[in-house]
């Protein structure tokens, strides 16, 4: 642990101190040092948060943002009122139903309705066609979709609205308007405070990155600003009653781990970047939409990992290596009202290699899992999608098949740019593991105007798989001519760089050039290179968006 | 053995049978099949080498080729004739130099001479700047280029022939133009026969590919027509007397194995693609020069393979594996005329892991290897680029360090495109191991007429390291928008995906249409993905050329 110092700040004053002393080291050599924000870590005070619990939702675009904020101020009763208003505004004398009629239609044999704010939908068709799969959207089948919405944020957007407006049948009648499930208490109520230097892409769940000038100040990225990729609401458990269910082979025994029960296995600790598969989407969005949050290039992070080893524990139950394919499926235990807890798996070949070091880590960067990381137990795979390193684990299973979560199956997939949803056949991709090589930069940001003489560009490269960054190159000219940037940060083992490598470069600024088209683009140990653009790798989810990244900043004369 | 049966066409009459039926069961699909080569494999007749064994020079630009067409025609009175024609032309009074003069010149001390034809070099400030390092170089110190150049055939180029020109200092006199060491016997003069439908880029060494439309005919390429890589001449090896020097660990025991030691190890097989790291080169050199042979698409080919497995070998010899970096070196019989042989190395953790299957070849589809791939013995490294792939295994040692050979350190490495010869630091770059994702059409070629209607497009996709081929993109606008082709070939093992698969797609021509720009991109399973465009990895060695496949073919009216 003594070497872990070094490279992880304390989250406290002088965690602030230090960053201060390496602005004032670098400030000799950043002609242009941009404001930076100022982390004030693990504070508990509630001032803190953006936005007080409601159930408004939230949205990505600056009208949905309005009404969110609409709805905070005014209560729900002028939600309903405003939904109210467009609906006499948009359609002058429609069909009226009871809620008790709509109940009445909760079956493909009865056709299928459902209600939001004031409106009534026949969604029958539709319903093969959810995304999400058809078995959510029956739970709504007969009633109101807003319980629903209010856990799933992502239909909360102008295209999911304008989709479902076609299948409007009429409105309810006024003595129904107020669903009584509206009551329900908010499921994301008891969430975790966080960190206001956090960019916000959903509030419920919470999905949030921290900007791109505190992303790469430091190799480790402290706890609080780490990125957040939550599905669900994230569950409260205690520490004294958690089990870790790992179920055995057959015939053998299964095993149920309390925390002291897996600190008694060896402690492993490495160092491990964490990426989203839709890291860097809204670039991707820029081409042509995609259903998926609006991640700029902050869906990455990087902790120190401790815990015990995935396969020492499925050792002790019993599992061992078998010649025919199989899978380890993890369970969350951060669940949907219908009891669905998010899930994944991974080859069980990568969970029995010491050598690919998959963790049941409780701990990062020295610290207990943060409550928004996993707490007590989450799954880290080394150079694997970040939706595979499960949180708030509770199951381990060995399986011949992999996961039938949602999130394996129907997500977390890639498609040709000639895919769309009409035609897109989820059984078709396998499921994403290792990632591809990935770079991004973090400074100078687009739009910025940077001091003529000498340019400093930072950022950070990281591929899949334990591939090493061999080479980042750089180019001001929109990529038709490169430098090679400095490599920063910790040294490489072969077959296991399961951490990025940041990077900078210092490059002079031609004379007379009013703007510059900073392009960077990384390889890995396999010689992989990223695509020159986006397009041609655009995919109806907005995955894998690992183009050269590009910004374009003004020259100061 | 039996699987394979109807894998590996037999390279006699049936093979031109099985060949002729399943052009007939193509012939529906095919709006336009393209006349084809029939392979008369494992002639030894020796009209069908293309050219008699001569010094001539072999080269690429039909400059060269008319010298080398002119060298074999009239001997090498003719060609030194023509040298003497030129140094009379270009310099008017030369100094006049005696070969005992040039001989005195060997050193840095009294400056370095070389001879090449009837002219004299002081090539001393080169000798550091040679890209085969400066000790091969110094071999030719005081003396004629002739020999060694008629080894490495890459002098043979335009550019080298002009570098050459700058540093020329005068002539032999004429009694001494006859230099004595060009009677050395030629030490090509022992290759075997080849196959008339190769694509020579290279006689000395000897160095081919199969044209393009014979390379995807069938998922295992016939040995006769599998591309060849030789840096030296084929050594001509008895099997009786065949030993494999495995040095063992340190107080260990060394093994001395013969074939027949070989054959009581298990016996392990495997179908696996190799492809040289210059594969695709010519569409770097369109972009702009690299030093490498000319190779088109065809420096790739696929066979099933058969031997022990280095990982029992290493452990019969005592080895394992250690906590630090080591590497396995192996060194070739082929050797130049100082006695260095060809080697490279792979890292001791490939080499020992039993998942890796990496093998000490004896036979290839079902036959002893051919002289060309090895016999008897050659190493095949699953996913690993072609240059590790040690023909003619003569020797394997485990090393703290890479192995020392030229290949290793001073060759087969990737660089930014901003690197030349005068910047190049070959230490800065990793030696190339695992290749990035890779794919090129075979049918149609590149200016051919298609008709109108339908076209059928054709291609192999391969991706190192094991990674599976997962789709292919292919496009008939270059680029805008892209159909998904159907792939072919064995079904892929996870994470051992050794062997590449062809792919095929049938797209309607949309009407109208006068040309099109038929492009292909793969993706493997660490979703890794071909760049767009060429001129961003070009590099001065012209290696790891993967840029999207592009085929400009026109529409019949």
């Amino acid at each position: 642990m003594a070497n872990l110092v070094n490279l992880r700040p304390s989250l406290s004053l002088s965690y602030d101190q230090e960053c201060a002393a390496k602005r004032t080291s670098l400030s000799s050599r950043l002609k242009s040092a941009p404001s930076r924000l100022y982390i004030r870590a693990c504070s508990t005070d509630d001032s803190l948060q953006p936005q007080c619990p409601s159930l408004a939702f939230s949205g990505d675009n600056s009208s949905t943002r309005g009404w969110k904020v609409m709805g905070t101020l005014l209560g729900l009763g002028a939600v309903l009122a405003y939904h109210d208003h467009r609906c006499r505004a948009t359609q002058e004398s429609p069909h009226v139903y009871t809620r008790e009629e709509v109940r009445s239609h909760s079956s493909p044999e009865t056709r299928i309705w459902v209600t939001l704010g004031c409106e009534v939908f026949d969604v029958t068709e539709f319903v093969d066609l959810h995304p999400g799969g058809p078995s959510k959207l029956m739970l709504a089948a007969g009633g109101p979709l807003e319980p629903f919405w209010a856990l799933y944020a992502v239909h909360n957007q102008p295209h999911v609205r304008e989709m479902l407006a076609q299948y409007k049948i009429g409105e309810l009648s006024p003595e129904d308007k107020v669903p009584s499930t509206l009551k329900t208490s908010d499921p994301y109520i008891d969430d975790p405070v966080r960190h206001p230097a956090l960019k916000v892409n959903s509030q419920r769940p919470f999905n949030a990155e921290p900007p791109p000038e505190l992303l790469t100040e430091n190799y480790i990225t402290p706890n609080p600003i780490f990125f957040t990729r939550n599905h669900l609401p994230v569950p409260n458990l205690d520490p004294e009653t958690y089990r870790l269910h790992v179920v055995g082979p057959p015939g053998g025994q299964s095993l149920c781990l309390s925390l002291d029960d897996l600190y008694k296995f060896p402690k492993h600790e490495i160092t491990v970047t964490l990426q989203c598969a839709g890291n860097r989407r809204s670039e991707m969005t820029q081409f042509k939409e995609v259903r998926g949050l609006e991640w700029n290039i902050g869906a990455i992070s990087t902790a120190r990992w401790a815990g015990a080893r995935l396969c020492d524990v499925l050792a002790k139950a019993g599992h061992q290596l078998c010649e025919t394919e199989a899978h380890v499926c993890f369970e969350g235990l951060d669940s949907d009202p219908t009891g669905t807890a998010y899930g994944a798996s991974i080859p069980l070949a990568r969970a029995m290699d010491p050598e690919a070091e998959v963790l049941l880590a409780y701990e990062m960067n020295g610290q207990p899992l943060p409550r928004d990381h996993g707490f007590p137990v989450r799954v880290v795979v080394p150079g694997v999608v970040g939706a595979r390193h499960v949180k708030w684990l509770g199951k381990v299973s060995v399986e011949p098949e992999e996961s039938y979560s949602h999130w394996q199956r129907r997500d977390y997939k890639g498609f040709s740019p000639s895919v769309d949803w009409d035609t897109v056949d989820f059984d078709s991709a396998p499921s994403i593991q290792e990632l591809p090589v990935q770079s991004a930069i973090t400074e100078p940001k687009d739009g910025e105007t940077v001091q003529s003489g000498e340019v400093t560009i930072k950022g950070y490269a990281w591929s899949g798989g334990g591939r090493a960054v061999v080479r980042v190159d750089v180019s001001l000219d929109g990529g038709l001519t490169w430098h090679v940037a400095e490599l920063d940060g910790e040294e490489q083992r072969p077959r296991k760089a399961w951490a990025w490598r940041l990077w900078q470069l210092q490059a002079p600024v031609p004379a007379g050039r009013k703007e510059l088209n900073i392009v960077c683009k990384a390889v890995d140990d396999s010689y992989n290179v990223q695509p020159d653009t986006v397009a041609p790798i655009w995919n109806l989810r907005g995955v894998l968006s690992n183009a050269w990244h590009r910004v374009h900043v003004h020259v100061a004369p």
